[in-house]
């Protein structure tokens, strides 16, 4: 544990010579997901909130609707190569009840539809699947509260600081409060922890909640935010063409670009006040 | 096809004020690639170049090794909710003799191992199963060479000027010539693009070649890199740790931080001739 940073010795090479020096690197570790110890999923991240990411996967997967429904969370013994346990793989057991995933979680996202492999059917089956629809959600945010949301999420970064290596994901509640900030290598690892964090603290659906991202916005994370039941997904760089028409299927606020003093609203506009000043 | 951006209509909010214009979107949109007509994998990617795609998916997961291993790469008849082929479903044959893939190829990168769940087990995957690897390859790059290829890859990419959303990835010889760019809604698919390519043209291994990738090096891309025997890997930003131990596994020069007039050196420092003036 605690190896969300790794040291080694790096060529630093620049227009004012060139030296050697140590360098710290964002950790990056496979992550065996066992659900009844059945492996399910193995995921590349960075060690660190595994129980949280285990948690948000099974949400966002539509495994779980809720914290209930996952009876308990424990590393398995899983030694490495010098006979220590590696603490990566994760087996967490279902409450009574509570129906066994499809081996293959992934690529049954467009099984579920009657039509062929198209964006339609990948929205679909988010339709179908999310237990809890943001569409109704009646939160209101102010642009100039948005504005603020990336330097909150980059200052509440840990360990960006010293490895300019990872993603982040930070829940926020519409007045712009903080609730949670989570880093990975993986995008999707960085989304999932805030989502089981969200989970285990019994916020789901995450009603009057903004979701955000460091990078850009895919199908995936608004598939993500929308499984939770966030209304409001800001991302500081470029949404998808799919990821709006989720966001827009789903009822929920997409905004991108939110850097600087401006933003993109794509979808669920009615729901950003503008502050006079704008 | 051609579906490479979409436009939709969105509120844009400054501080100078707010209005609503058309922007540029990214396409988005799930591709099948099936093998002898049996799926084995759904990734969402930005529509064109999809037989590259799929060549460079197949040879970075180890399917393949060569294009002849590849029969034919065609589009089923995979019709969308208007009825139209969405040209969402890819069908490759295999030549002759060629084995069938597992099922779930990303599930078993770790089975081949005799250790656990680990980095370590990872490494030794990879091992295992690459056929071209870059070791040997005695290819020296010069560091103001490097420095000019971000710039090259940037003008190169025609869709990220009209949208902001699109990662590259790009093959330059060791002397800085272009010889192929994609984009893409995923790294790893612009990276398998780029492959596709590469083996489609009988350049694979690909001896002397740098790759260049607008984002960061994980994992993941390392090992699509040591697949096609790639020496040279540059990535503009951070890489993870096991990304560089890989990187070091593989005989490979791992290059971050790709910037301005500088760059770090992680692994195979030996290929990088500096210049005078540095």
């Amino acid at each position: 544990m605690g190896r969300v940073t790794v040291r080694r010795p790096v060529l630093r090479i620049a227009s004012n010579g060139h030296r050697s020096r140590p360098d710290a690197l964002a950790a990056e570790e496979p992550l065996e997901i066992r659900v009844n110890g059945k492996p399910l999923s193995v995921t590349m991240r960075t060690p660190g909130h595994d129980v949280e990411l285990a948690h948000g996967f099974l949400l966002t997967e539509s495994v779980i609707g809720d914290a209930g429904e996952l009876a308990t969370a424990r590393y398995c013994d899983s030694p490495g190569p010098d006979g220590r346990n590696t603490y990566n793989v994760l087996d967490v057991a279902l409450a009574p009840g509570v129906a066994m995933p499809d081996a293959s979680v992934e690529r049954n996202f467009y099984t579920t539809s009657s039509c062929g492999v198209c964006g339609k059917a990948a929205l679909d089956s988010v339709k179908l699947r999310t237990r809890h629809s943001p569409a109704t959600d009646p939160a209101r945010v102010d642009s100039t509260t948005l504005i603020g949301l990336p330097d909150a999420l980059r200052s509440a970064q840990r360990v960006f600081d010293s490895t300019g290596g990872l993603h982040a994901a930070g829940l926020f509640t519409s007045d712009g409060r903080p609730l949670v900030v989570r880093e990975d290598v993986g995008r999707h690892n960085a989304v999932d922890k805030v989502m089981g964090w969200a989970l285990m603290q019994r916020r789901v659906p995450l009603a009057g909640c903004v979701l955000v991202v460091s990078g850009r916005a895919s199908f995936e994370l608004v598939q993500k935010a929308a499984m939770a039941g966030a209304p409001v997904l800001a991302a500081v760089s470029a949404p998808s063409s799919l990821a709006v028409e989720l966001a827009e299927e789903q009822g929920m606020t997409l905004i991108g670009f939110l850097r600087g003093s401006s933003m993109n609203v794509y979808t669920g506009a009615e729901r950003v006040t503008i502050a006079e000043s704008a």
